[in-house]
């Protein structure tokens, strides 16, 4: 799966295309992103903090797409845990994700965001069920 | 603490006001708000399900919001973590939350998404740090 | 399904034995546990406090066997989160949990532990695995 | 901070010392742990698999005790969480934990369970509240 097929995939998604995600590096355990810093993720104008739950979709997603080369599409998620370590100032986010455990009935994926000093920001968890395999499966 | 008071603060923040939140009811305990659907929200246009990080922004917004009565102000999350229980096709969502432990130096908060037919479409629950109390505090 | 017949359950597990469960009351939404209290639940003798794994093994318990009525055996937990609010002290613990949603593939079910002076110990959720359903399935 | 001290506290701790806990390592990031397997761990005598419980106490043990070098005694556990990876079969298991997140308020730890053949039965987090930093503080 190549950097080009994962983009391609992003760029289709409304949420994910306007999060500005660019895609760094990805292979079997691990994938690396950027998100593009927008006035929008803002939580409040005084501390100019970036919302919890942009961070939370950051995790979500790279936790999920870290699984891609496996399974070959996203795949639902069962539920996310977030730790929030530091508060996010106006920037561009790093989001690195690996594989925790890569099950036949569902995956559990890590994912941390760092700001571009490589301070961490936020990590988490999430748990993704995994595709049935088909049987005489044939092209949709 | 009045339903305007509370909106007034959601509308100046750039995250939630693109949330399109709308508070419904507040009291000490609990927290209804509605939130109105927009494209970006959108992870995947085959399927139009509204993106998880969508789904645990309402939650973490509502579990912090529902110490807005208590505390007076928007509190820092520690932590966070959402259950996806449903797929949410495009619309509106009722966002409920309730104080599951109002503590002195953490309180642990719980918010429930629903569609406009009353169904479930994801819960969780977040921790949230209580400010100290100030000796001798001066209007800031 | 009877008190007696989760009570038997129960008691042929050497943990939950240890754990001196006794079933209060059970339905398809909800189940009441009593939990007997002994020494080597401390985890420090000058606080005397009980240890969070044994609140844990509680909560994951009984959210797990809130589905008893509708699966009728206990089924696999796939993760477990808790929150602790209070300190246990030296006693006996109630334990309440309550179907969140019940799903075809996992179920999310909520725990709650309280003190004999009903004061909440803790809290937390499990997620379950759902048993395929078996096609022309014989008594086993 | 020695094994033999970190032992110390372990040994006088009733759960602690029914975990069977012998420290391998420590050091600032890291803690190995060997809980030793007994008869009462079982949830089921006819899968003989290791309670859930089982497996969060030790999680959360080592979570904690990964601070135990910085903070000097164990801490507070905020919340828990616990994925569950493989059924952990009778024998003794392996545990390692690191630091997340050393904070001031709180830190968040993970820690991973192993069976003896090093294949991952179960991991996880925990938040602990730090200690507050005590001024002229003496020796308790």
């Amino acid at each position: 799966m190549s950097i080009e097929q994962v983009q391609e995939v992003i760029d289709k998604g409304p949420y994910l295309s306007w999060l500005g995600l660019k895609v760094l590096s990805i292979d079997k355990e691990t994938i690396e992103v950027r998100a593009t810093w927008r006035e929008e993720w803002v939580a409040n104008l005084k501390l100019m903090q970036t919302q919890g739950g942009i961070l939370a979709a950051l995790i979500d997603f790279a936790a999920d797409f870290v699984l891609f080369e496996t399974v070959g599409k996203p795949v639902p998620t069962i539920d996310l845990r977030v730790d929030y370590h530091r508060m996010a100032k106006p920037g561009d986010l790093i989001v690195k994700a690996k594989v925790i455990k890569l099950g036949k009935q569902f995956s559990v994926c890590e994912a941390y965001i760092y700001d571009l000093e490589n301070k961490l920001i936020a990590s988490g968890r999430g748990t993704y069920v995994m595709p049935v395999p088909e049987v005489n499966a044939k092209p949709s």
